[in-house]
C-alpha cells in the first residue's frame, strides 16, 4: 500500500480534519472507554462535534443489547446519547430484513442470540421464534430433537452472540438451514470469534455462528462490522455523503477496513487494540488516512492543552 | 488416480480375498447396519470371517458411549462382539494419551462430551474434569464465567460430541487453550460434521469442537477416522501387519481413506453414504482395492446364494 497516514498534533490540524467531514462513525470500546473507564476528555470531544453540527453514529457489534439497552452505558458513563444516534449489529440485521431484504410479514425469523435481537425485531414488525423463548433455552428431550423438522415458515435463521447455546438450537437452525435449495436465509449480525469481558476475551458471536457453518457447510451474511452490509444498511439508514464521513476506531482488521471499503475517511486512535506501529507495518489490512492520540485529543489539541 | 477397484462377484474372489488378510476392520453404521436395521447375512459373514480365524475390530467414530457400552448396540442386532473388539474414538483418544503422549498423572484432561470419554479416561487412569459433571452442565451465572481463569493442572482439553453444550464449556475451554504458549493440548475424539440418527442428520462433534476452533484459532489433534492419529492407536493396540489387514467401509472421504493412508487393504461396499459411481468418479478421493455390493456377500456368494 502506498497511502500513508497522518497523525493529528496541532490545533491547526484539527481544524482541517474537522472541517473535511459532517458525519462522525465511532467504534465504541477501545476509542470512547477501555471496559468500565471512559477516556479522556472524551465528554468534551463529542460536544465540540456536536456544537460544530456534525452527526455522531455509534456502531456497535454486540448483538445482545437493543439500541434502546445501549443508550443504558452510555449514561453510565455520563454520556447522553439517543437510541438513534446508535447503530447495534441486531439493529442492522433487523434494516437488512426488512428494508433490503423486504422480508414476508408471513414469515418468521429463527433467532440464535438474546433479546438485544428479539427487540430490534419487534421494532421492525419482523415475527421471530427462538431467542430468549424458555421451550429453547431448558433441557430438550432426545425425542424433541429427533422430533425436529425443516419449517418452511421459517424464512431465516439470525445467529447472534448467545450466552445460552444449546445443542437443541444448533440442531434447530440446521434443520432450517440444511436443505437441498438452501431457500431458508442465513444470516449473522457479526462473525468476530472472541469480544473482550472483565479484562479478558470471551467467544463471541463468531464461535456460536461457527457451529452453524460447520454442520450445514453454509456462510452467512454478516451484518456487523467489517461487513460491507452493515454499511449499506448504515448509508440507508442516514443517507450521508460517504466522502464527508469518518470512521474513527481502534482496530484496523474491523474499523478502519469498514471505513475504507465504504469509501468513508478514516480516523485511527491509539487507545485500543492496535498500536502506531501497526498502521506502518508491511502486512497492514488497512492505512487509516488520520490518526491520533486518543480521540479527547481532538479537544485537548484544540484546547491548548496537553496531548 | 491409476489404481482401480476390483469388484467381488463369485466365490473365487471371495475366497481369493479373504486369503489377503488376516484382520478386518469394520466402519459400523451404512455396513452392518443402516440406523435400526440390520443389514443381510452380516452374521453369517462375522461367523464365516471368526471361523477362518480372522480377528475383528469395529471402528467407531461414536464417542458418546464407551466400549463396554457400545458393546450393546451389537447385542441388540444379535451380534455377539465384545469389548475389546470395539475400538471408538473415545477409547482412541484415552490410547492416545495414555501410551502415546504418555500423559503426566498429577495432570487433568478437560472433557467437552458425554459419559463415553469419562468413561474411557477413567479405565486408563486419566484425571478428569468436566464431561457430565453438574457444575458444568446446569445454568452456570455469568460471574462464574467471568470468574474463568487459565488452569495449569488441566493439561489437556478433550472435546466430542457433547449434546449438553453450553457457553460456559465452550468458555472454559478457550481460557485453557487461549494461552500464548499454547502449553495446554487440544484433542478432539473427531471431527464429523455431522452424524447421521434416526434418518435425519444432525451436528456432529465437528460442529462442537468447531466452537473452539473459532474462539482459539487453534486445531486439534483428532482421534478419529480417517486421522493418521486413530490408525496409529489401532495399530498399537492390535500389533497387526497393516498389509495383511483390510478396512471395510461405506465412505470414500472416512473410512477407504483411512484405510489407504494407513497401508491396509480395502473393501468399500454399496450400503451406506456413497454408491458404486463415487469410486470411478473423476474426483474421487480414495480408490478401494476391492468393492462388493455388500458385506453379507462374502457369505452368499461363498454359499451360492443369490446376491
Amino acid at each position: 500500500m502506498t497511502v500513508s497516514s497522518n497523525k493529528i498534533t496541532t490545533a491547526a490540524e484539527v481544524e482541517s480534519f474537522l472541517s473535511q467531514y459532517d458525519d462522525f462513525l465511532f467504534d465504541c470500546d477501545g476509542v470512547l472507554w477501555q471496559g468500565d473507564v471512559l477516556l479522556p476528555s472524551v465528554v468534551e470531544t463529542l460536544d465540540l462535534l456536536r456544537s460544530q453540527n456534525k452527526r455522531l453514529i455509534f456502531v456497535t457489534n454486540n448483538s445482545t443489547k437493543s439500541r434502546q439497552a445501549y443508550t443504558k452505558k452510555f449514561a453510565k458513563f455520563g454520556l447522553t446519547v439517543t437510541k438513534e444516534e446508535i447503530f447495534g449489529s441486531s439493529y442492522s440485521s433487523a434494516v437488512y430484513l426488512s428494508k433490503v431484504l423486504k422480508f414476508p410479514k408471513d414469515k418468521k425469523v429463527l433467532v440464535i442470540g438474546e433479546s438485544g435481537i428479539e427487540e430490534e425485531l419487534t421494532n421492525a414488525g419482523i415475527q421471530y421464534i427462538g431467542g430468549t423463548d424458555p421451550a429453547f433455552n431448558s433441557e430438550v428431550p432426545a425425542d424433541g430433537i429427533d422430533k425436529l423438522e425443516h419449517d418452511p415458515s421459517i424464512g431465516a435463521v439470525l445467529c447472534g452472540l448467545d450466552l445460552h447455546i444449546n445443542y437443541y438450537k444448533i440442531a434447530h437452525a440446521m434443520m432450517q438451514l440444511n436443505t437441498p435449495d438452501q431457500e431458508t436465509l442465513f444470516l449473522a449480525t457479526n462473525i468476530d470469534s472472541t469480544y473482550p469481558s472483565h479484562g479478558k476475551l470471551l467467544p463471541g458471536a463468531g464461535t456460536i455462528v461457527g457451529t452453524l457453518e460447520t454442520c450445514t457447510g453454509r456462510k452467512p451474511v454478516a451484518l456487523g462490522k467489517p461487513s460491507s452490509a452493515m454499511m449499506d444498511c448504515i448509508k440507508a439508514e442516514f443517507e450521508f455523503n460517504p466522502e464527508r464521513a469518518c470512521m474513527v476506531g481502534d482496530r484496523l482488521n474491523t474499523d478502519m477496513v469498514f471505513g475504507t471499503k465504504g469509501g468513508l475517511g478514516t480516523l485511527f486512535v491509539l487507545t485500543g487494540v492496535d498500536n502506531e506501529a501497526s498502521i506502518f507495518a508491511e502486512n497492514r489490512v488497512a492505512s487509516p488516512k488520520f490518526y491520533i492520540d486518543k480521540l479527547g485529543s481532538l479537544y485537548e489539541l484544540l484546547h491548548g492543552q496537553n496531548n
